[in-house]
């Protein structure tokens, strides 16, 4: 469904080509002073046309909030417990490119599941499975984040693998602060500039490539998640899975520590070592939480491909319109916004039942 | 919290050292004849002391049903559409073992994260923590099972790496029948040969050592998996991190694909190839859904530790007591548990609104 | 909080004078062919100004679709099955009228206790407490009409009491058909004009009165409602009661049938009566299903009274502004819409998991 | 479904004659210390055979904690913060009372809906829809009023009134303090004399009778409820018509207040009155919260009824076994369960957003 979270929760809503996408977010609390700009600010980040390395789509993305807070100066405003709702009008959205496609299903993308499971499909730019819905992800994360600022919860996330180019360093040894310096969002910036590289040559191929969000949280209390089936890392995996194109996720150790022994890994009190990652239990401990999302390759390529209609025929089917090379760049602030959310709830959550002295 | 699921749902309940383990399946279709012994089948697989690789403390793990059914025959009872609630319990706790840990967090267990959030904390067998919870998992999803079996729709999960022994082949070119024929629950009886030796090695050492769980589901209609938040996929990775020890999930291509281009990804219609893992958009495509779940060493190694005891005072501890030297062989059946119950209420979910002609 | 359903949920948002009222629609049927004009008919119902009844207040409360549909005709669209947005602007907002109001509390309103759970809130117009946070109901309720009315599913609400002016007849002696006949929609026209004639002495008197609504749901098919906290009876009186000024809910022979016998209120099989009123066992039997819902005095009244302003000091303070003497007529389409969401969601929620034959 | 609540959560399970009833409570707060005799004391308010005035069926009813708390001293625990799981176990069941039934729908039960909805039903004592169910209710309210207690609120039902016979007086007029001094449960003696002979006569003609509860709550803080659909008093409607045989709901000066005056039922700051009944914009104010549940004479009369069996012949069904001439007496320690339960949910959800300074 398009409802996320259970205190703090975000109902999403909108089409890559209708009027607007947006949402509705509640049980924000009252009293929180909102930075406007900040909020543009991440929609700036994901936004199209930002960069040589995305779509040339120009949406200006601009948010409008229609409820849930009150004015405080030209530039803030403060919440007031009641639902935030926004919108983002789509302007750039040229629907005629996409007639040819009213009737075929492209090759791995959502279409022909969409329309066996609905019996019908918006076909304008991929509607409800475009990744312009991610977009009240990003609002409802920016909104979050400013609530999470005030108790020193931090959330950084960037782009560690594309293709083969990988970052190899450790989180603690890399300058995160460095991330927004490049277009890749990497945070070194002469890894960041191979995966440049790899990206203008995959496009000039009419390819596309996949890669590897990796995601920090900082300052992060004790006693976040709910046991059993909503511990913190679960919801974490589920927010980030959630994410278009995302096709894995892992925390702490994660694959790797798959190979490693108890001896190896387990983590002595008080902490020195942080091979769990933040979460035991399905608890935080208080320590940064690492995790890293996978993200496949973009499904639309400049290339013919093999594909069926409506109908059942086969046919060719060579993609126009504009596209990401690779998702990974724009991905980075919405890993954030969904980071962001999911511990803003698991806050919220466990703050519902203190522990009786 | 301890309900997972939208219409099957389990809620689930039980300490490791507490009179019993249980909980209650709400939403389970009417008029599905369930075979007893075949529930009792897949807690057998889950039980400890079942070889020579798991732990042996001693649990018949004998399930009874307390509500939601009527008995049909002697093995065989229908469900009336009501809750079935069931219980196993408890026997062989030897809660002695465990009074040396009431003030003593153990490092990477559970300990110390309950303790800080609840205030207080049951030290008994790791209580709530405890493995012995995921018996309500396996319960519930051999009911699933039996729900989804008519339809044609089939779930299967092995030991597909331990340590650094891993069964590299595609699943398509795995024996799936013989998953049962070893302890290690591999299908390649050479590989299953090696991960048991090493399992051995690690537990003479008084270690543990991590590995991978693979699954694939067959069958499966398409159309399930509600977009946005609710993915299949998103779903199937929050059911299979919600499992004790896992710390990474991958479905399709997974984290493998990252490195790979659009052009090679690609999945043609009709369907050729299956890098997508039979999930488009979030909904099922009608391909074999294939994942896997990463999951760490158990922290409990016979080797002094450092830690800390509830007075915040460092002390050493050395675990006693029986335990798992690798969770994988026993977590397989809990993985296809998890997948059992996430693929039949995705099911039932998508029953509620069909598409109109 | 601000969702409701399971299946067919509306998450509503906005606040009296605010930029917007709107919702999310999360969960329709895909395919439904929507006809504007119904839902903007059933806007025309609620609307203030629609009456020599009701507040002057001037809103033309035309609804913007801004998701989940596809465009058929100029007139009428067709629902995607994904989350149908929508947004009613707010114009007439005199907020200046309310300024006097920023720091006190009016009395039976919810401005104290918004304040207190809150720390702040928006005075103006109530806010999110106004009724015109019913806005969202209305659309969302016309919607579910449109998906109820091809299965022969009808909803019917009326004024039945003003005051102690009331319609005495059982509604199956009533011509439901006169409804709209009459701006304080009662069936009976003698009635009728009794209950304005009150509303409007009662309007010259600077006070306000309360009164009764019936409704009946005919065509509903057996088998709605899910035992036990989810009767549909138990969701039709949270849905009813969830409506500004609304103080009690009772169905079938509801509170009069506390004074008769078993041997009078039983209803034989093959139905000849229906005391019941369309449920037993909190689930749908086939028959009429009938309710009443009681609806208190509105408390703007237009004369002194004794308040508190937010330091805590008396304060006397009389209403200005343009309020409801009476709000039966504006809240029969409310409760048909609540109704109209409650028995689609329990349509769709039964659909979920038909009895296996 | 099953479950009740959003933080405190009820799931209930059980037949009448099935092997127990019971159910899990998620969400209960850490450190609490139950009094397991306070609990058992309020299964014996509910209990079949406690007086003259109800059924005969014997049974002991005693509960049994299977998680969840820790050991204090022999009559009392304490909460760890995990699912409270507990069973009571069916004993005096008669089912081959019940024989005669398995093909027949008793008028106005829930045989003939239930046997619809899932295509077959336990015929046995009703199954699912018996009284019974109840039992799960009491338990998870006696908690619940354990965990409010400290914070000084306080729940009291009562037997307002049975037939034509009322307790007329507000309740503020009433000792509260008699309510369990007489089998009925109506703080009048002269009163519950009455009603005791009513229903005594009643019971001699082979016949049953209906009534009212009225209940109050006490000492709740202000900031209770959650606009718009979770209203507190939304809560509590839906709470109280989820018990078996509930007809009706009102609060405040409720459907009374419809015949009344804005300037009669406005409650002035500070407050002298409380015609609200301590709810305003569905928020608690800190007046005491007091409301009605009618409910309906049971339906199963000793005298011949007409109705049909499965294969819908008309067949005449004359009541055996043991059965209660009117429920109200045991119905009162449920009403208060379920606001205790209802209470608390909205207390521990209140926590979860604490206004910002």
């Amino acid at each position: 469904m398009n409802t996320i979270g259970t205190i703090y929760r975000l109902t999403s809503f909108g089409e890559s080509h209708g009027p607007a996408i947006g949402g509705i977010i509640d049980g924000c609390p009252a009293g929180i002073k909102l930075d406007i700009n900040a909020i543009q600010a991440e929609l700036q980040r994901r936004r199209p046309g930002q960069s040589h390395l995305t779509t040339s789509r120009n949406e200006a993305d601009q948010v409008e909030l229609l409820s849930g807070t009150m004015p405080v100066t030209t530039d803030s405003v403060v919440t007031t417990g009641t639902p935030i709702a926004f919108i983002v009008r789509n302007a750039d959205h040229r629907s005629a490119d996409y007639d040819a496609l009213r009737d075929i299903f492209r090759p791995s993308h959502a279409d022909f599941t969409y329309w066996t499971k609905y019996g019908l499909r918006d076909h304008r730019g991929g509607g409800r499975s475009s990744a312009r819905e991610t977009i009240s992800r990003v609002v409802a994360g920016a909104i979050a984040r400013q609530c999470l600022r005030p108790q020193g919860i931090d959330i950084r996330a960037w782009t560690q693998q594309v293709g083969d180019i990988a970052c190899d360093a450790d989180w603690t040894h890399l300058n995160l602060d460095n991330i927004e310096n490049n277009a890749v969002r990497c945070p070194d910036d002469d890894v960041a500039r191979r995966m440049e590289e790899l990206i203008m040559s995959v496009r000039a191929d009419g390819d596309t490539i996949g890669g590897i969000v990796s995601g920090v949280i900082t300052g992060c209390p004790i006693g976040l998640g709910e046991p059993v089936f909503d511990k913190l890392h679960a919801r974490l995996a589920a927010a980030m899975m959630s994410i278009n194109a995302a096709k894995g996720f892992d925390y702490g150790m994660g694959f790797a520590g798959c190979t490693r022994r108890g001896s190896e890994m387990n983590d002595p009190l008080p902490f020195t070592t942080n091979h769990s990652g933040g979460i035991q239990g399905g608890i935080s401990n208080g320590q940064p939480i690492y995790f890293r999302v996978a993200f496949k390759p973009v499904p639309t390529i400049l290339r013919p491909q093999q594909t069926i209609d409506i109908e059942g025929r086969a046919v060719e089917y060579t993609p126009h319109g504009r596209h990401d090379p690779c998702v990974l760049p724009r991905a980075v602030p919405i890993v954030e916004a969904m980071a962001a959310m999911t511990i803003l709830d698991a806050l919220l959550l466990n703050q519902a039942r203190p522990p009786q002295p």
